[in-house]
């Protein structure tokens, strides 16, 4: 029996969960693992705040973060406080002190990631991450070791649990989107101020990490494409339908050739067969196209404090072997020297769906694809929906293959025709075959 | 950069993937990992047959599997020979060499389990076995260490390709058992003798595999309760529709209580909106209910030397930092000394579809409930389905949970029915609801 003795900080949703779950399972791991994990002291904000999650003895609070790494009682760091500022700081002092840390910080990660991971790799000192992605599910730990041999073709992937909260709902039940958001914000899938999440940022997080670890390198959080959900209207998630697409907030990471990746977070008509198009609700589902093995898809709770906590006390094992263990061979998380260019948004390739609002006269139709063909741009389908009769009516165009330039110039000068009564509505299509 | 020499035991689809995907990705997995995997010997039955799936140099070539043991130039074995008898013989001797082994022969597993990780527990050398429960998805790993702090309350899936291959063509094209089953031998989907597919022999291996490393014992192939897919006919696939259902050869491992588990693999009826009803062809998935983290599901590639070989070189990246490390930490794969009980499959409760052909006439239905009321079992619907009037009609009850003991006793009594024309047939219904 090694024990193996825990700072923790933060108290929230999660840091209480992996304060609760640590204790109840702690003889389980042990069985497993010949591992004894045990929490001996507690960063929290205010420790007078009345928890509804669990409670803790006050010995074992401590004031500050920072305090944690000083005690000769703690052998790793678990980070849970959230936030970049005080979080940093921790880890910092935690890997210097040769501490492992264990974090479920993706923001942390994605925005700062260059710095910490070179350090950890400099100090040797492991960081475990695998809560800040997709919650309770093991990718982080699949692409690291279960798929090692595999060059990453083709990761995409439902990282958002809110997103496809709303975009189920506004599929299965053909409801507006501010009227499910007001509902997810009642019941709590989605915050207050929900930008984090419906505008993508949360999914771009999650897509640098995941960049990163499949390239080998530290693709930086403001090098991924960002767009969120918040322009999806139900009438394109109708005409989706109509054409057998499901809309969904994906996050793709999408290798070109040696070196160059695309990095991307968007809303994405994908056909209904595809495997992530019957992913519903808070459930996140990523697939894995690895050269050797082919597509692995796996899914579960992407958030939570329990799915979170699971994830956390894996990595709270991986540590104590590690602490544990002489050896060095642990693989490193990012190989921070190098690492893949990321392709400007400009130069990506993907097929389209264009809504116009356009005049219900002859001419348009010619007008429209004139521009289109111009610049090269293939149609591969229009259809003008039935139903939509009167002065102002919906077009929309299914485009092959293009260059995101190239749509964005003749969006330009689409929008400025006469006949075209509204902006325009682009959304990629992605079909991901292999 | 440490070097790992392997002898590598078979040659046939598994091992010249092997042996093709480590030579072409070894530098990929020494940057990824400080590790280069070489191998350095090769055991096959007849060195000069000719191999469409790669060629090795002559001078690696030994005569006998358990030569590569004694060579001083290997430090693992790869044994990706199947067959029970020299397989067996080659991983104790590896064992006692104190030579980590890595293997994909699930049946060996299955079927000499106590004593192959008993002699791995004493003499602490690691056996690793990825590749032996759906091919190159990380399903092992996952339940040793991404999912290490949960208990399994539940395990399903899909874990042979050819079933679901035949289950999904003759749901989706109407076809009957025999077709389908010519038509997947002519494509290489099933072999020339079927049985081990077909009879549920193979998914029986992987579950008892699946049980014992989730619930810490050694539970043997031959406690596993084992239905094949033989009897599934059309028509209960038809019926299954109409009713909401797919049928779906599964594994499943059910935790009762404390040290009880039912460990049982046959043709199951589950909801079409389960998560595992569009799981199509050779596709395998698996669903882990932990009690902390919910439900994970895993699907991708069950088979195929490219896929399998995935999970192989991950394993030899995990026995080669197990070499250079000197922790024996760890976490054993099996805790042999004591296990589940598994449940005798007469006293697991569930629901059941059942078919019968009936005369068509009146006092049919009264007799067949008056013997299902007296052995207390609840039928909770009824359906004669409309299409088939005739001298002989179906009759479809569906039956609320009873043990199966209670099942075959009623059943029994049906049968000696003068109304009752047929066998009846009896499917199992789950739906895995939390």
């Amino acid at each position: 029996m090694k024990t193996v003795r825990i700072g923790l900080a933060g108290f929230g949703t999660v840091g209480s969960a992996v304060y609760r779950n640590l204790n109840r399972e702690a003889d389980l791991i042990l069985e497993r693992t010949g591992i004894l994990p045990e929490i001996t002291a507690i960063a929290v904000r205010n420790p007078r705040k009345s928890r509804p999650g669990g409670h803790f003895p006050s010995a074992l609070v401590v004031r500050q973060p920072r305090d944690l790494v000083k005690r000769d009682d703690v052998d790793i760091i678990v980070e849970v406080m959230g936030g970049c500022t005080t979080a940093r700081d921790l880890i910092f002092a935690a890997l210097r002190a040769h501490k492992p840390v264990v974090t479920a910080n993706k923001a942390l990660l994605a925005e700062h990631g260059r710095a910490i991971f070179g350090e950890s790799n400099r100090l040797n000192v492991p960081i475990y991450f695998e809560a800040s992605v997709a919650g309770g599910i093991p990718i982080i730990q699949s692409l690291r070791q279960g798929l090692v041999a595999n060059r990453f073709h083709l990761i995409y992937g439902i990282v958002n649990g809110t997103c496809n909260y709303i975009l189920t709902k506004m599929s299965e039940e053909n409801l507006p989107f501010e009227e499910v958001l007001r509902e997810a914000q009642a019941l709590g899938y989605a915050e207050a101020d929900p930008s984090f999440d419906i505008d993508g940022v949360d999914a771009a997080h999650k897509a640098a990490i995941l960049a990163s670890l499949a390239h080998g390198g530290c693709v930086d959080f403001h090098q991924v494409h960002m767009e969120g959900i918040r322009n999806v209207s139900s009438i394109d998630v109708q005409f989706g339908h109509l054409l057998g697409y499901e809309i969904k907030l994906l996050a793709i990471i999408r290798w070109q050739s040696e070196n160059k990746v695309e990095v991307r977070v968007h809303p994405t008509l994908i056909p209904r067969t595809n495997r992530l198009a019957a992913t519903r609700g808070v459930t996140n589902a990523i697939v894995v196209r690895g050269h050797v093995v082919g597509d692995i898809k796996l899914s579960g709770p992407g958030a939570g404090g329990d799915a979170t906590s699971s994830a956390i006390l894996s990595n709270i094992v991986e540590a104590a072997t590690h602490l544990h263990s002489s050896s060095d061979d642990r693989s490193p998380a990012y190989l921070c020297a190098k690492g893949p260019e990321v392709v400007p948004i400009s130069n990506v390739v993907s097929r389209y769906y264009l809504r116009l609002s356009v005049a219900d006269r002859p001419g348009v139709m010619a007008q429209i694809s004139s521009i289109l063909g111009k610049a090269h741009i293939g149609i591969s389908s229009v259809i003008q929906p039935e139903g939509h009769e009167g002065k102002v009516v919906p077009l929309i165009f299914m485009i092959h293959d293009a260059r995101f330039d190239a749509m964005n110039q003749a969006l330009k000068h689409i929008q400025n025709l006469q006949c075209v009564k509204a902006k325009p509505v682009m959304l990629r299509v992605e079909s991901f075959e292999s």
